[in-house]
């Protein structure tokens, strides 16, 4: 196993093609959470679940991308073990709203960051390394630049191949140091890893008790990204008015999973119209799940 | 708009083409209700949501076969307003067991009954018709037969056409004059329907508040046949150990609608150690939703 930022820097994975219809952005919404614990003859469940008037939830952007993580073993020097690979933070950005309900898409990655954590001499094994991999998502047809996801991996085990190079930046978005102006709790399903996995992650260890020992869990997790729909669905919710198409841009850090069936707690500080600073932990154990999290809206 | 028998009785429909793979049969069953209110690690749950060990909930066998009914309208001799169908009886036997959890099948229907409920003189409109389909299911490939369905439709404002033909069956099945062996629920979700829609029946009845007024409806109503996967489950649940592959056929008479985030009440009466008499009611209202029903087991 190695990491040689010098062959890998920079490198271009191959343009891989997506596509998506009206069902599969229904399915993302109810996998999310959407319509459980709400009244789903509301607008604000419809509106993700109901092909009449149909809207994205933006978040979605980052599905058709997903399997491109898979894709980074391909590329030339980097010899990672997968099973080493921590999913570290998300970034995604609209760059031409609203999402839309149907599309074919290419996805363009680069592999744009390598950073070592260095290598740890009397544990004879590396610190860590993380890997930023940004990807341009273009309408087919017309070539139109649609979003970009930044997957910011971290690769346990790895460091020390490039003691001198730039560090990993900071993650930021830390929220000011009063009370949240606004909080919103979504409670999720017993079952909800079930559904949201049939969005694309069948990692068995959303889904498999033996699995999810394996990975040191005493059940199985929800998804990450299953989270940071409902960090998106908060500011939407809670200075959007409820309308997904003005959501822009979403970051995160994940520091810990929700096990399904738990609340998603969502705070959320204003620091302008436009910007608005998130944190998300589990209402029944305290603890924090998201940080570091800014969500952006166009004015 | 008129039915003529001398026409339409016998007629053949198109061989139509249809597949699926595990993630619909997985979808099918979330749709179901399958995992919610339950131990998500569970192997009831998991033998039908997760594709390691994953088996089909049988009654699936009705949604590769759903799309016929709408060609009953191209049927020579067969007239009539689709707004006036109602979906009356449902019969699902399986042929080769197990269910195949994917396959690429071709369905062969046919027209295979019309009954005549006769001619109001006074109200001068039709007191009703029954229709019955018939499709067989079979393996593409090989041509071998994975099973059958029998759609019984009720045709609102018809009738007159046939007043000497054959009258429609009885529909049998009633539970014998004791209290049922065993009583099974199955609480809904609230937003069922719009989760049980994404495996094909997109009936705006069943998501649309107005569409629910128009039909009669105080709010959209969860599908039929979703109560019927609930029956199947049941009898898997209570008298086959928790094995689908030992579920043979489903009888059921479609009485009233269920509303989503009730709680379905599935009694059973064992009339042999393979053939079990149901009936399915809801639990908060206290009515009838399915009767005249059974389902039989391989021994």
């Amino acid at each position: 196993m190695a990491i040689d930022p010098g062959k890998a820097l920079g490198a271009q994975l191959p343009p891989a093609e997506a596509s998506w219809t009206q069902d599969q952005i229904i399915l993302y919404a109810l996998g999310a959470g959407i319509g459980y614990d709400q009244d789903p003859t509301s607008k604000e469940v419809l509106q993700y679940t109901y092909e009449n008037g149909l809207k994205a939830l933006p978040t979605y952007g980052v599905i058709p991308v997903f399997g491109t993580l898979m894709s980074l073993m391909t590329v030339p020097g980097i010899q990672i073990n997968p099973m080493m690979i921590l999913h570290g933070e998300q970034y995604l950005e609209i760059l031409k709203a609203p999402m839309p309900v149907n599309a074919t898409v290419i996805n363009e990655a680069k592999l744009t960051g390598i950073y070592d954590k260095g290598f740890d001499e009397e544990k004879k094994r590396g610190k860590g390394a993380t890997i930023e991999v940004e990807v341009l998502t273009k309408d087919k047809a017309s070539g139109e630049p649609l979003f970009k996801n930044v997957f910011t991996t971290f690769i346990r085990g790895e460091g020390g191949f490039a003691p001198n190079g730039p560090k990993a930046p900071e993650a930021g978005n830390n929220p000011p140091d009063r009370a949240p102006d606004k909080v919103l709790e979504y409670k999720t399903m017993g079952h909800q890893a079930l559904l949201y996995r049939l969005s694309g992650d069948k990692n068995p260890l959303h889904a498999d008790p033996m699995f999810a020992k394996m990975g040191g869990f005493e059940k199985p997790i929800l998804h990450g990204l299953c989270t940071f729909a409902n960090v998106g669905r908060a500011v939407i919710d809670g200075f959007a008015g409820g309308d997904p198409t003005r959501f822009r841009s979403i970051k995160v850090r994940f520091s810990s999973p929700v096990m399904p069936g738990e609340t998603i707690v969502v705070s959320m500080w204003k620091e302008s119209d436009t910007d608005i600073i998130v944190k998300a932990g589990v209402k029944e154990r305290g603890i924090d799940v998201i940080s570091n999290a800014k969500v952006t809206l166009f004015a």
